[in-house]
């Protein structure tokens, strides 16, 4: 049974974790008869969006906390990964990537990624194991792994900053997968592009696909 | 294409609507050539719990609002919920259902469901479309249209209540859906039961199934 670390960002896809990509993750990893532990970083969000009119509200959330909600509980501080007790790791998108584990959203192709999520990208990707990334998610890749090949489908201002880091980015349509051979690292749009939830669904099954076979 | 209405209580299994059922049920319809519209109720919770560790949380948080987070913005409230522009209604589970949409949490077998909610119910059961239920929320089910035949899977005290209510429970295992066809209600059990994400998937994907067929 393959071991993934899934890594997320809260729960939202303005200000979090991307819901769907995150659940169809979970899903797709079950399905591929592999087992799965969640990890979000215990620090505050970058902020906290009202989902319904896209307006900043004067809250403080915890990442660790909302990302709960969609672990049902079964989360642990990413202070306790540990690169050796899993075969793979994976990071649905959602804003929260480029706003909590990185400052993407904020900085562009300058962004710093939290010492937490890139001691963890660089641990598994010594110890050659397969990464992959959603949505927006490969930018973070990018920006620690550079030169890399990744998607984050057509959004041209994205790729751009991609090419700035060092990253090669391949235009992509929805459901595909960009495989970097060398790094090991396994891309797809998702919501990135314009997608319905079935593609969303079949993209995270597409890259768990891949990164299932590539351990094999 | 069928038209489903999808009604749910926030965005999390201790005081919304639970995330992979409500996620699920959305990929089901979608699979099954359906569309849907999201609605939740523009009402207060009645409390946030922290998933992390079951305590409730000093907050105010608003059940439409939250559950915008699930819907990516597309949601409405509910008292724009018209009968005749749908084929069928279905509600995910999730505590939300039981403290939010109905005071069952708290009250039991005396509970009372919210005014909205109730509406909804009665105009589509007076339509006679298809109305689904999963997890917890059958208890909703059975306060407005009793007698009915439902299942939340195998909990004693909860089954218990709905034969107060003047239910007939039905005891099920994972996946597993119960049809009345007098009433036109389809129930599964989802977590109620300590389910793994895939019998998640597949007891949406049954209900929606066997909901599906009856419109046919």
């Amino acid at each position: 049974m393959k071991r993934f670390a899934v890594i997320i960002a809260g729960c939202g896809v303005y200000d979090g974790a991307e819901i769907h990509e995150t659940v169809l993750t979970l899903l797709a990893i079950e399905r591929h008869n592999g087992s799965y532990q969640l990890f979000a970083p215990d620090i505050n969000q970058a902020h906290v969006i009202n989902h319904l009119d896209g307006k900043e509200m004067n809250e403080t959330r915890n990442v660790l906390i909302e990302s709960s909600r969609i672990a049902r509980g079964q989360i642990k501080p990413l202070t306790l990964f540990k690169s050796e007790e899993f075969d793979a790791l994976v990071f649905p998108g959602g804003f929260g990537v480029a706003k909590n584990l990185c400052d993407y959203a904020f900085k562009g192709a300058e962004c710093i990624v939290h010492p937490q999520v890139s001691k963890a990208v660089q641990r598994m990707h010594h110890e050659r194991k397969p990464i992959g990334a959603m949505c927006i998610a490969p930018v973070l890749i990018t920006r620690l792994l550079a030169p890399v090949k990744v998607t984050i489908g057509d959004d041209e201002v994205t790729s751009k900053h991609i090419g700035e880091m060092g990253g090669e980015h391949i235009h992509t349509v929805a459901t595909q997968v960009i495989i970097d051979e060398q790094n090991n690292v396994f891309t797809t749009p998702c919501y990135m592009l314009n997608s319905s939830i079935t593609e969303i669904a079949d993209g995270c099954d597409n890259l768990i696909t891949e990164m299932t076979k590539k351990m094999k």
